[in-house]
């Protein structure tokens, strides 16, 4: 169709989460087009990217400096340490601004299935950081899928001796969400968990 | 919330058509992850494509080559033209493979509104290139929107004196569509232009 350049070029653009040939397509016809106010600039960061981020080797957080931004502040409370599953977590926590402690990613889920184990996910590296003295609380930010609640279960299990409180998200209505359309599942523990208002 | 060439990443990835800052986020995150076989290989690709592909002046298309490789085919019928907005309905043609003429890109329509005129869509340029003797068609492929049918209009009127055929692409249903889900003009364009079966 287009030259052998081109081709590669949206074959490459395809293969990234949540684009298929379609959008490809589209995006690499806006970077040919804007080749100076868009390619080379994303080229840009993307190589300054790729050369400047690393992983916190603390608590698995990308940043440009290991530890990373949160690791190293000390505004932020010690003694609470968040368990997410991935960067993207740490990500939509922060956004948040909710939460002033410091994080861990595991880096995925506990999952037999997929022969993902306790290994895979560095729950040892996570038991030896919370067992310093410093941090009081461990507040496990897991996703509420079965594979997310095997791997809350399975580090509060690891954890019940070492006398460290453990903590999960809290089940509910979401803020903005409208009962009709929720799922059983959560309004039996919206109900559950009801409060005095 | 992370190292400022991550925020830059994310910055740049989200101007992208189709890509906002969620999707933007994910697509960081992706490459980030996956450095060598992700980001590296789409970082050589987009340099390689912004090194090799040009503009072909004779169409109008992206190719590695000037004059372009459907230019330069000549398997290809040149008596036979087709007018197209934008180098992602020449695609769009190329995919079907009904169509074994040349092309012609004007790169935009005539919109009195936002200031685009005949000269800003290089049609004195098309008018020059048909009337080479060779051409004995020239297909209108634009969009059956009022610009793109004030700008088949336009570019019909200055060609009427060539004595080259003009053309423009069939209204009617569309393949696989259902009659239910259709405008009313499209269903009495397809009713006037019924055909014997």
């Amino acid at each position: 169709m287009a030259g052998a350049e081109i081709e590669a070029l949206i074959r490459h653009l395809s293969k990234l989460p949540g684009l298929g040939p379609r959008s490809a397509r589209r995006i690499a016809l806006a970077l040919l087009k804007k080749r100076e106010s868009m390619l080379d600039p994303l080229v840009r960061t993307m190589q300054a990217a790729a050369e400047a981020v690393r992983i916190c080797q603390t608590c698995g957080n990308y940043d440009s400096q290991d530890p990373c931004s949160i690791c190293t502040d000390t505004r932020r409370d010690g003694s609470l340490v968040c368990v997410v599953e991935g960067v993207s977590d740490l990500w939509a926590l922060e956004r948040t601004a909710a939460f002033k402690g410091k994080y861990h990613v595991t880096g995925g889920l506990l999952s037999p299935i997929d022969g993902i184990g306790p290994d895979d996910l560095k729950i040892d590296r996570l038991l030896a950081r919370v067992q310093n003295g410093v941090v009081k609380e461990v507040v496990l930010a897991l996703s509420a899928t079965v594979d997310g609640q095997t791997t809350a279960h399975y580090i509060a299990d690891r954890l019940k001796d070492t006398g460290i409180t453990i903590s999960g998200l809290a089940h509910g209505v979401p803020v903005g969400g409208e009962l009709d359309y929720l799922d059983d599942g959560t309004i039996s523990a919206a109900l559950k968990a009801r409060r005095p208002m």
